[in-house]
């Protein structure tokens, strides 16, 4: 079995031992927001944690009401400004521990005082000596090239940052629900194998998300364009309408409409997308959403819609895995990809 | 001949009539920020208004020092959230002027006694009534569909809010030396129509910038979707080398390498794609980085690197208006996209 497979298997017990074995962690970052006084989050990631980072952006701003936004490394790295960060902490994230450029932000951040988190699954590499907390990951190795356990691992370390800000113990509770809808949600996507063998021959397909499941959308197509080559692309369902639309007629499109704020204008696009004949699968919990499909993946709905990215992204990696397998490819091995990617 | 091309070949006189026009405004923007104690600027837009925003971003920071960042505006829109702006200022981009949830984002900014700036093409719009200060990209109608010079003049309008925020004269009149460098770029890119041709059978692009550029990038990218129906995708280059790398020997690349400091990263970047065979476009004054290209297009550096993004973008708009013509295609009109689009 593939290494890729296993570890969309093991997705459920990772997030379990991360909320289990965290918990004081985030009770730290939370206590800091508090007694430092912040009122904005800096995400800072590349790749894969960048996805974590887009999803970290809307459940911080949505959850916690804290204004949060996404960091420019380069602007420090390769510009060597220093914008000043105020009443803000920042949160790095890195499967690897080794992503040069957001370490180099990182330390800019803390050179001027601003506290800083670090996400790591490699919390013996420097990443954590830039950071005042960091959270482990702890999802064991990960050997395939794509990053499946530590994606979800990281939305749950985030997740669990922000229930602890937001002081309500339903939103800690329902992040204890997790890892058995994320195994309800590795169960009901079985049939996208068959799926991936029937769409096997094309060779583009947009993915498309919006709010909280931007970030799926995002990542979704990465493990497209990783493990089959195939060239996916990400929008929010706001910007497809600006201009992409153009091109989707002809482009199968993977559209997440789970059953959260998102849901009537993700819907809408839809059915855009149905009267110009697109070919679509749907995500959702919905019935009307998944009428609307060729290939419609029920995907059960958790208690809090804030969480069902961390089960929604199941569907994106199980098509990726089963359409590189379809087409002869070895998902663990992607041509011209190597596990740690550096830059500055 | 179509409006997209005029409409390219207004871009030099419609930059120029910008600065001569809105430095009032642009020198108010400067004062409330002081007054203000403004350390943040949020930039919220949708489509190529948000590319704008992306340059925006980085020129805020890199010249300015101060923090910016982009606005996810469907929190405010979908998520009813009221995320708290703490000595921020928010500047909304549309050009039509109706962009609904840009509007209730600075509506929401305005709410809680955030200054916010409006710059758009169409002054009579509700867009200025969001705003405390407005800009007018005074641009003439733009009868294409797929904007050039509303893009190119919101630039101008962000470079001239930022040499008046840092008071340096030598910003300012390197400003007023730009109208002279896209006209350059207007003139040096004419080879353009015969790339054009000999490609007209590739069906996707890659389009590769970094830093300031990256807006460049997107923009490019987003023009060939729309006039070609092309798939046409943005990367920054450190993004690239995190996975989608992997399909990108198959697919001809666009790259923006400027001499700039992100040149360095840009170029091994290109290097890369060269050993893998890449079919390369270099748009550079750089003489090494042109010589990695199959397809090199020389465009003048500017007086100052912050300003070369509104001279480069002509080639990306030129290339994709040559293109849809070589297809036999109207850019003016392109299938399932109206001039305004509004999303919420």
């Amino acid at each position: 079995m593939h290494h890729m497979f296993q570890e969309i298997l093991q997705q459920p017990a990772v997030v379990a031992n991360l909320l289990d074995h965290q918990q004081a962690a985030a009770r730290e970052v939370a206590r800091l927001v508090e007694t430092r006084q912040i009122t904005q989050i800096v995400l800072a990631a590349r790749g894969t944690s960048d996805h974590a980072a887009v999803y970290g952006q809307y459940l911080f701003q949505i959850q916690n009401h804290l204004a949060a936004f996404l960091a420019t490394p380069s602007v420090v790295t390769l510009y060597n400004s220093r914008p000043r960060l105020r009443s803000t902490m920042v949160i790095g994230i890195s499967q690897s521990g080794r992503a040069l450029d957001v370490m180099e932000y990182m330390a800019a951040a803390r050179e001027q005082g601003s506290p800083v988190v670090a996400i790591t699954n490699n919390p013996e590499s420097d990443f954590g000596q830039h950071a005042d907390i960091l959270l482990d990951l702890d999802a064991g190795q990960e050997h395939s090239v794509a990053a499946t356990k530590t994606y979800t691992a990281s939305l749950a370390a985030l997740a669990l940052i922000s229930a602890c800000m937001c002081q309500r113990p339903d939103a800690l509770r329902a992040l204890f629900t997790v890892p058995e809808l994320i195994a309800r949600a590795v169960q009901e996507t079985s049939g996208l194998a068959r799926v991936a063998a029937e769409v096997v021959d094309e060779s583009e397909c947009f993915v498309i998300g919006r709010g909280l499941n931007y970030s799926t959308a995002l990542e979704t197509a990465l493990k497209i364009m990783e493990t089959s080559y195939s060239r996916a692309r990400a929008y929010s369902s706001a910007d497809l309408l600006h201009g992409p639309v153009a091109a989707a007629q002809s482009v199968p499109c993977i559209v997440y409409a789970p059953r959260d704020a998102a849901h009537q204008a993700v819907l809408e696009t839809a059915e855009r997308l149905r009267e110009l004949g697109t070919q679509m699968m749907v995500i959702s919990s919905d019935r009307e959403a998944l009428a609307l499909a060729d290939h419609p993946v029920h995907i059960p709905a958790g208690e809090m819609e804030f969480l069902d990215p961390l089960a929604q992204i199941v569907a994106g990696q199980r098509f990726a895995y089963h359409l590189a397998v379809a087409r002869g490819l070895d998902p663990d091995h992607p041509r011209g990809l190597t596990k740690v990617t550096v830059t500055r």
